[in-house]
């Protein structure tokens, strides 16, 4: 009996394979028993065909939370998408994070243009009519904050839901126009080693970008989601590196300068480098790590009662596809295996599941990815390793306490 | 030299692996000889950081095209997706074509329930909450009005643009809970053939699915995109069938009735069956066929100059994968293998691109797909086997006729 209901791992884990079974009668739903409600809207027409819809006004909070800007300003900083309320792997647009330095330019896409200029044979300047002649490709990648998670990195456990540490990665299709066409139409000079990216905000954002990634799998992106990109996310264009951290991924993109050397600029340098503990900073470390969080339950969602619960959540990895997930129901004593509820792609959001037996007791639930690599470190491994003054690139594991209520809180093991 | 700017096929068609080739030189940029442009936005801080976002407002005319509602109503009719502004596979919810018979109900989520019952051991009312505890599903499919395309039946071909022809088609990523999971916990007679799916709008929308289909791969969808499904799309739940007609897939989904027999209902009787030529009328015709579109060059885009461009479109199949595309630019005399640009999804959209020529002479360009069971039928090869009675299930080639001044237009060949 491999799928019955009796645990595989501490705390209730049952086997990701529960549900194959028929006639199994684990009565999640209560039997009918009083007559059918009968509201107005199945007596009268309701509302019409509109050009461009939204969600229901029942859903009213589930929006990007933990907006937070500097002092003084309105768009220099985050928006978090909301990881807790979402299922499946895609992140609306209208939903995506948002990470700005002073605010969103309003850009009229018939005036912008794209150059590429330095050290090519001939600079060249991109309409949004011209890049459409070129071929596109599309992909479905998540797009990750390198400061994503690092909320985890305080002294004390915060008392936050998932979002506010772990919601500055989404998901959604990208379109766009091979970086390598633009670099080959322009003609690379042999000196040629980076290139830098630069936007069209009023700080005009910089970073300086390997030339080999530029030539491997960079885009100028045009579509998310399938529509023209959002405003937010750079309209009408903005570098897609996939896996690197998305600062990287420099949004109202207008200028590429090819060079033989980087910029030095201020977010590769002053901000966006790995502190070390030996008071030493590291540069240029763009590839996101291994990474999983539980999403249900976490906190604010409510269990309500005892007995079978799905464990869900997401994992990614910046360096290729997530080979497996595990979860723990007793704070990382024994482990079973999750899930993978969607086919893994590389550099891809990735849903995981397993069915847990709640049976009203304190739990600490935990989950750990591995990808080619190697698998998500514990929070001391982490720290171990990177020192206490790194803040970038966090991905070590994240545990969710269960009270006897129900209720999901942010602890550390 | 496979991959020079040779014609493969009459009138401009070329290698689809053109552009793999270093030093091409193609000319589709202007080189630069101006100084650069330096709008407002780019010295002065920009909008602020918000809760749920939206598209640019240049972008405000791409709406959901085509609203139509029956005399003296607002929500009896459709309204179709933009396909030729959009790129990539992905259908924006806020895009995604909407079809309903008495307009949107407004439905507390609270309130709603799902009720199983008719031939099962027990009947059993779930409401969201219950549903949540369930293995959730996830995947990416096409949804399609059985009804797309039949613009294209019309005897003269109509001056309209791809939306108004083939717009009742939109994809997403749905996911939701399999039905085959409540039918089992609720128990099956052995009597049972059939399920008959009622909609909480006002007419109580039901189609009756074959058992079968219910316990094979049917999905009680709760989310579309990641967040809880739209208003317009069945908010708080729908059935989702992989590869039928959309009109089957109910919305706002309240009851699934087991019984041994159909429920000859309006939407499978009156509407939603298949006229034969013989007068007769073919009921349970679910499955749609194979079938693509060009979206652009196609009417409203407009070809500027002469030169490389991308013919580039969508294809897909409710029987399974697509295999290949060709396109011609002779109207059929000839045709060249374009690329899928995406992995072919089962029951998904797949984007498909072949460079072309364009010499600023006429020319008529049209696709046709391919899947495991054949290839999608001329007009006349469809009119023949069908009828001229037939409506439903329209799935053969169309094509656009450019002009000499670049222009585009519906023709029939």
């Amino acid at each position: 009996m491999p799928h019955s209901k009796t645990p595989i791992a501490g705390n209730g884990l049952l086997d990701r394979r529960l549900f194959l079974q028929t006639g199994l009668a684990l009565s999640l739903a209560p039997i009918v028993v009083q007559a059918s409600y009968r509201p107005d809207y199945m007596s009268l027409p309701g509302a019409p065909l509109n050009p461009y819809g939204k969600p229901s006004n029942f859903e009213d909070k589930v929006t990007r939370g933990g907006i937070s800007s500097q002092p003084g300003t309105m768009g220099s900083g985050a928006s978090r998408t909301p990881l807790q309320h979402l299922q499946g792997t895609m992140t609306p647009s209208g939903l995506h994070f948002e990470r700005h330095h002073a605010g969103i330019p309003d850009i009229d896409p018939d005036q912008h243009t794209l150059t590429v200029h330095g050290k090519v044979r001939q600079p060249l300047r991109f309409s949004l009519h011209n890049l459409g002649r070129y071929p596109m490709v599309t992909f479905t990648k998540f797009l990750e904050c390198s400061g994503n998670s690092a909320a985890a990195l305080s002294e004390e456990a915060l008392d936050v839901d998932c979002s506010r540490i772990h919601g500055l990665v989404s998901q959604s299709e990208w379109t766009g126009v091979p970086v390598s066409y633009l670099l080959d139409e322009a003609g690379l000079d042999p000196s040629a080693q980076w290139v830098i990216a630069e936007g069209a905000d009023a700080p005009m954002m910089n970073r300086s970008i390997p030339l080999e990634k530029m030539l491997d799998d960079a885009i100028v992106a045009l579509y998310q989601n399938g529509e023209r990109i959002r405003p937010e996310q750079g309209y009408p264009m903005r570098l897609f590196l996939p896996g690197f951290e998305g600062n990287a991924s420099v949004k109202w993109l207008h200028r590429l300068e090819v060079s033989d050397i980087p910029a030095m600029s201020r977010q590769e340098t002053s901000k966006y480098t790995d502190r070390r503990s030996d008071g030493r900073s590291e540069v240029f470390t763009f590839e996101m790590s291994v990474k999983s969080t539980i999403t249900s339950p976490s906190p604010g969602l409510q269990l309500t009662e005892k007995g079978i619960y799905q464990i869900t959540g997401l994992a990614w990895s910046g360096r290729g596809a997530i080979r497996s997930v595990e979860v723990s129901a007793d704070g990382g004593k024994s482990w079973a295996e999750a899930e993978l509820v969607t086919e893994p792609g590389v550099q891809a959001l990735t849903r995981f599941r397993i069915p847990w037996h709640w049976q009203g007791q304190p739990a600490v639930i935990v989950s750990r990815a591995r990808d080619d690599q190697g698998v998500q470190p514990s929070r001391d491994e982490w720290l171990a390793k990177q020192g206490s003054e790194s803040f970038y690139h966090y991905n070590a594991t994240q545990a969710w306490r269960i009270d006897e209520r129900g209720q999901a809180k942010n602890v550390y093991l």
